[in-house]
């Protein structure tokens, strides 16, 4: 099997083992080599953003000093979630392979299916003129760090 | 103007005076009470996953001590971008107020409206096999915590 992600799933059952959160490990791989893993810890950390994928961008960002993953592979045992997919564009990300597809997770009982489709909308704009100015403030600066 | 989009803003407008990244600011209430704040970090941690929904969502579950944020309303200063709008479903937030919308946020050199409208897919499956064997184990735990 591909190595890497024989390294994604060492990392997600050493996970589950612990009780840190469900069955998805990551790992993410520049020229070769692994900058990054991580392991789902919702359950550890009591925090829902802690998905397998975030933790290993966290993780290889450390490592190579930049919040910018170009030219990155991530292996994942898991089909990443909307907050995971974001993740990765904001990483840019160049490739991502997947283990489990979204119909397996929802099998198990996770609700990414569920997040897939949708289309409930509980938000509301509000103080849009007030935003607007911190936004002038910010296009002001000009020797900002763009991202 | 609203009492907690203020808030947010005040704290978009620390993080924007720091060069810790983006303008954006946020808070999440619980019963009237403010239990989370962050701003954007991006730049300042080098982490692409540092937004300020992301931020004020680990507060706000530090404070509380869970990873569920039912009954909560967050409040920030531009429209979620798919990763935060993933992170809002995962904590089960009740209500997002937001100020700028995605059109503002993509006047102003961010990729959001980029995101939501990209259909270009990187993702591969691989070792699907071997990764079911692991959700068998996960699923074969009893005393998990579920999320």
């Amino acid at each position: 099997m591909n190595k890497f992600m024989k390294m994604a799933i060492d990392e997600a059952r050493d996970g589950i083992r612990s009780g840190d959160g469900g069955p998805f490990g990551c790992v993410i791989v520049k020229d070769g080599i692994v900058i990054g893993r991580g392991h789902n810890q919702v359950v550890r950390l009591n925090d829902p953003t802690c998905h397998g994928e975030i933790m290993a961008i966290r993780s290889a960002c450390c490592t190579i000093g930049t919040f910018d993953l170009s030219g990155c592979q991530l292996y994942t045992t898991a089909q990443p979630c909307p907050m995971c997919a974001g993740a990765v564009q904001w990483a840019n990300i160049e490739k991502v392979y997947y283990g489990c597809n979204i119909s397996d997770t929802d099998a198990i009982g996770f609700r990414d299916q569920v997040f897939f489709n949708s289309r409930k909308d509980i938000s509301q704009e509000l103080c849009r003129e007030e935003c607007l100015e911190l936004f002038r403030e910010y296009q002001s600066i000009s020797d900002k760090t763009s991202y």
